[in-house]
């Protein structure tokens, strides 16, 4: 069995950071590589490029609104014609990135406000979808498990890997429980290691109230900003480790040559 | 005979335009875009790039300062190792927009400040070559006639397109007089249309003193913003018609397969 | 009988330039200047000054999301407490600036996708008003007749200039027709004046159904990036003058001393 | 005796944070605060001047270039003009920030680059000091000792702070060490607590050849972002207390009612 675990990485700003880009990188199958608009700037790119490589972590980009300030976590009311363009400038930046050292971009997770309105917005959801497919066909979009990424990914006929969340608690419609809710992040390592591994051996999320919502994942994501990130991953390795699950990258994950 | 004609286009930023991007696109063989940092927004980008294809211009990348109110036109003091990742950082993602609309970049062509820099300073025009070859080491750089690009670029083994100016006088060493200057700038038609066919048929730049400085020019750049530059640059072409000279693509002037 | 015209003006930015300034300037009685975040820089932003001051024209900020790619006319998200001291800290640089000028900042009108979202959204009128209430709580608000910004603004204590548009049709909520729609717009001169005049005379907005609804319109905006812009202020401007309609700055219109 | 102690506080930009702002605050007499530029958002601002309020703290602007990728460290050439009114806008946006606050900005010092080209050049110096000017003739200069702001300042009418550094070597010109140097930069507390009190016992710098340098300076400078400020600061004060010099704010220093 395998399962693979994705974090975003590299999010400082010039002489800014944020979150332990080195550990982290050391405890992830995959990494989504912020792309210049809500961080990361050209040099922090190859930076984290050089680092996946050197951890043998697969590289994905990490597009988001053009928005430091707010780190692309306020929602930009764009027109699809532009953020479609802009996610395509913002991989193609980490393709030629990657390029020069040797590596690959080989999936695709929206940042944060961006990624939320994906979720529930199928009009953004397929712009973002044609952004990616635009700047190369077989980029594996990282989309949450049932969201509209997964729709507009599918009927673009993008690979998709379905995502859920190492930290993170579900209502019963399958939906991540509201960061403002007190319960929605999960904080000890030991819950978060039972959580990713009850999810994977039963096939299915399981909501606060307990019902069973079948669900195929392909990826676990750790919010690298949140300052329990490392130990929790710890944790959930050793978990893993215990159930012989082995953390590869997205494209192993999905069978796919990279 | 033969000769490339290169102008900055797509120097618009969402709602706002510079110079006229659809007149001078008819009259040139070769598209230097703006990337993004100095203007050039990913729309605006895509937009270029597809009016380049359609009128059969050959498309480059003008890396720019990121700075906008600017226009990248203000020097800043970037450590070289961040010039080189935003060079190819800025290349990486037009290379992106273009394939995405069947089109490649086939040359880079450093904006404003950033080639003023890179004119005089050999550290900064090697940072320069280094973030083309990064990008594509079949990239080719289009390098004042006489400058620190030249050198850098034949350092690193670039390809070099030699470039000289439509609209613009030389001093004795071969250096374009500042345009603070009142003569720097050639405006008139007929002058502008002597001086191109005066430099190719001669092989040669001429100072205001009348020095003859030996010089093989591949390709001219006409100034996109300066209000005189259709006119001028259809007298060019009628004159350029006249000697039978060919305006081609750059790729097409050095005997590239592009 | 007197009224009050206002136009958004000084929305350049570096090289970049939009509308006619200089003509528009010299036909409306207050100018609204952007403030570095969507547009005008602070060179611009002194020029405008400068320029208001020789036309004797009263100046408010115009203050809008830090977005100068999409104009200040993409909503962003922001949370009240970024929007309110974001606000505080555009009018602030303009009244330096003013002051340095010998001018004064007599009333504050929020620009694009800023003033849509406070029209609606109680929470963003009031960060708004609350941004303009620590600059100043003498500064007016211009606030569009019958929207949750001057409901804002009264509950703050702030002065209001109730506002209407030159230019735009209204339904029978006096809600004024989105722009997508064809007959949103009034580009004639002639029917803009009447417009103009039939709302003066009768005290109330008239929908495209014809329904009358009583409003006190203390300011007319005129929409400055529309190309029919001079024009339709000029016949705007003459028929004010046939009724003897005198067009005064802001404060003149409220009767506060400025 | 007295003197003043100043910090860059406030330079963290939405979600990066820089430095220790809280502990600094308590050891110091004057806050220089970014102006969102270089670092230093809205709210950033606002929260930091509630902090220099509640510390007894005197309140500076800190302007610096619009580079927040760079952190205002990278020179950017920009013409007097735009400078002077950059500056005015910044200090203009914190001056309306602490009047919320009901407090007062009563200085000026420049950031980082903008400080090193002003301290060398006197159109760069001359043009911070209009521009400071523009804001409020009383605001006080804050200038390296024996640099072309304090010439500037003086020019202008100006007050000037002289400044010298409480961790920094200086050579025979009395310029600091360059940071390239080994030397350059004080770490121990106890070298640093030296240094500061036998400049003023003595009125004069001393190179690191032992050079005596008159020099009446009247605030000291700490780098925040060096991580040994804090303790370094900590032996600062303890020093100053054991001989009875106060630290007090810059108003205070230069006899000035704030």
């Amino acid at each position: 069995m395998k399962i693979n675990i994705n974090a975003d990485i590299g999010e400082g700003f010039g002489k800014f950071r944020m979150g332990s880009d080195e550990e982290l990188m050391r405890l992830i199958g995959s990494a989504n590589i912020a792309c210049g608009m809500h961080a990361g700037d050209p040099t922090i790119m190859v930076q984290t490029v050089e680092l996946a490589k050197r951890e043998n972590v697969s590289i994905g980009a990490h597009p988001g609104f053009n928005d430091v300030w707010g780190f692309g976590r306020r929602q930009i009311r764009m027109n699809p014609v532009d953020l479609e363009h802009s996610v395509t400038y913002q991989i193609g930046a980490l393709q030629a990135l990657a390029a020069s050292r040797g590596a690959r971009v080989t999936h695709v997770k929206p940042h944060g406000a961006l990624n939320n309105m994906a979720h529930d917005d199928i009009d953004v959801a397929m712009a973002v979808g044609r952004g990616i497919k635009a700047a190369d066909p077989g980029l594996i979009f990282v989309a949450n498990v049932g969201s509209q990424m997964t729709r507009a990914g599918e009927s673009l006929g993008l690979r998709i890997a379905n995502e859920s969340y190492v930290d993170r608690r579900y209502d019963d419609n399958g939906k991540m429980l509201s960061r403002e809710l007190d319960n929605a992040v999960i904080r000890s390592p030991e819950e978060a290691s039972e959580h990713v591994v009850r999810i994977l051996e039963e096939g299915a999320l399981f909501s606060v109230n307990g019902k069973r919502i079948p669900a195929e994942v392909h990826t676990f994501c750790i919010h690298g900003d949140e300052p329990t990130a490392v130990p929790v991953m710890k944790a959930v390795r050793a978990k893993l480790a215990d159930r012989n699950i082995e953390v590869v990258t997205i494209p192993q994950m999905l069978g796919v040559d990279a």
